[in-house]
């Protein structure tokens, strides 16, 4: 359908080829420079005049930079006249600030919701929100695809007996469940707690996991400290092994030398976040989002359910 | 008056203090820092509720991060209460993308402006935006600040006999014409034109020039491309002197070291952008503009005209 355009900015252009190659496109001819004193320059080299237009952008580190490739790119295909301007964010950045958890914080998750729909994008295509309610910050309509299949998947491969799928926190109990019912295990539960303010956390485990292979999931790895915790946990209260995955591999700071000195034999996580060769060791493993994400595009542009890649 | 606050982001925060002490207050306490993964992080750490809240930033090199720093403060300012939210940005960065010149061009400096009035701002006040047109991009009230009375006073203090105040293209002639009469010096005008696509571009100077001591004045300083070779065509054409002045000093690239080996005596420039050591050299003059935006603060906060000092 030569009214499907895709077109790939800085942060992920190897999962945008991808994604172009499986629904069987070329990405669409434009650069993405920087004039001498660093502001962006974006030449769009093909008409989109009238087309349906996906951009493959996440708003992953170095997030403002990032942010504005894509509001700027956006602000160009609307002056275009493009028929639709879909953003495809397979990482939402500062999905962390969505609520203001103290006196005078912004809520930049919500702020970054509204400087995409006043640039003039007309719907969005993300994968695994931080907290589903963001999706209730834009008013344009949104598909929010989920990373949990395509990591059982790869654990299912695998067939791992007596298994047990650990939430990191509290907050990440829904995800363990939906990976747990995929893999036909049980769940547990990292319950910290701080006994008296000062004093260090204690990592308590709802859930048995003596003896069990044990696969932790979250949604965003970004410093690793609370994921090697809670592995050595594990560990210490009989796990025989355990795994790590999450759909976002953020790997800041000293990520990767935590993971490195940890007790995970594995991390597994996927490509919504490229990742440089300085953040790729043995002991990472890469799936790719972009089969899910390019049948999230045929649907919408074919105007089909999208919900089933939900769940 | 202590319901005017003026804060400081990363910008600007040297000229923010200038201001700060003009004006008899003290900068607002905030913190503007990182999270590990790069994303900005503000804290604002004295409570602005139902004040009048001025916010020095110029969105320069790193542009893009200091545009983000500037819409996530007010978005917070606005979250907590603030009764204004009045943003001071000296230079005014993307200023150059303010028309589509070819086709599928975004037009950035448009794009800044939605993002800043989304974002919650309730008031500009800037100085000598690249097009006057651009205040036109605003729908909340402006204050347009020039810098020629700043640098006119400069050189009206060296007391130079036999001047002519030059502009490096046709688009400088009327900020040249203002000069040229506080000065009560005649003005020229360097007259680019290319004979035939691919020859080298022609240096017509109109205009006399001969044996006077010229001042080159322009907005914007960014590679120094044009303005070091209008100071040479000055030269040849018989001029005594060249002096350069802008309001804006870019200064990437080469900049620094095409001026050092060009035919201009010094340079003059204001604080609307913060110099770094690295380009800081003996030609280069820095005057404040601190002054005059205290004063501009002053007159908004006391609801009194701001229109004198345009011009
Ligand atoms: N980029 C970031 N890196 C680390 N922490 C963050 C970041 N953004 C927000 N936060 C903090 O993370 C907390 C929210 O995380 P959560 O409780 O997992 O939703 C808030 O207290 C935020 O201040
Ligand atoms: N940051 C920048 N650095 C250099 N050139 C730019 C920049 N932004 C825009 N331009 C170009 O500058 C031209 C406009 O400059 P002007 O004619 O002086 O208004 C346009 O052709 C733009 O493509």
């Amino acid at each position: 359908d030569s009214n499907l355009k895709v077109f790939t900015l800085n942060s992920n252009p190897k999962l945008a080829q991808e994604i172009a190659d499986i629904i069987g496109t070329e990405l669409g001819a434009c650069s993405v420079t920087r004039f001498s004193d660093g502001e962006i320059q974006i030449n769009i080299e093909e008409s989109i005049r009238g087309c349906d237009v996906y951009i493959v952008q996440s708003t992953s580190d170095p997030v403002n930079q990032h942010i504005m490739e894509l509001l700027i790119m956006i602000d160009a295909l609307k002056r275009a006249s493009a028929k639709t301007i879909n953003i495809v964010i397979p990482y939402y950045g500062y999905a962390r600030q969505d609520r203001k958890a103290r006196a005078r914080e912004p809520i930049t998750s919500k702020l970054v919701a509204n400087l995409i729909e006043t640039a003039g994008a007309t719907r969005l295509i993300t994968l695994d929100l931080h907290a589903p309610q963001i999706q209730g910050f834009f008013d344009i309509p949104i598909d929010h695809l989920i990373g949990v299949p395509i990591l059982s998947d790869y654990f299912e491969a695998k067939h791992f007996e007596d298994l047990v799928i650990v939430s990191p926190d509290h907050g990440g109990v829904t995800r363990a469940r939906k990976m747990a019912d995929r893999l036909k295990a049980p769940i547990a539960i990292i319950d910290k707690r701080r006994p008296k303010p000062n004093v260090a956390e204690v990592m308590n485990i709802v859930g048995n996991v003596e003896g069990k292979t044990a696969i932790l999931i979250d949604d965003i790895i970004d410093t690793a400290g609370t994921i090697t915790l809670a592995a050595n946990a594990l560990i210490e209260n009989g796990a025989k092994e355990v795994y790590a995955c999450c759909t976002h591999p953020v790997l800041s700071g000293p990520a990767i030398e935590r993971i490195q000195s940890s007790r995970i034999s594995e991390l597994v996580v996927t490509n919504s976040i490229a990742l440089p060769e300085s953040k790729r060791f043995e002991k990472i493993t890469e799936l790719s989002v972009a089969p899910l994400i390019a049948e999230a595009i045929i649907r919408v542009h074919e105007k089909l359910s999208v919900s089933t890649l939900f769940d």
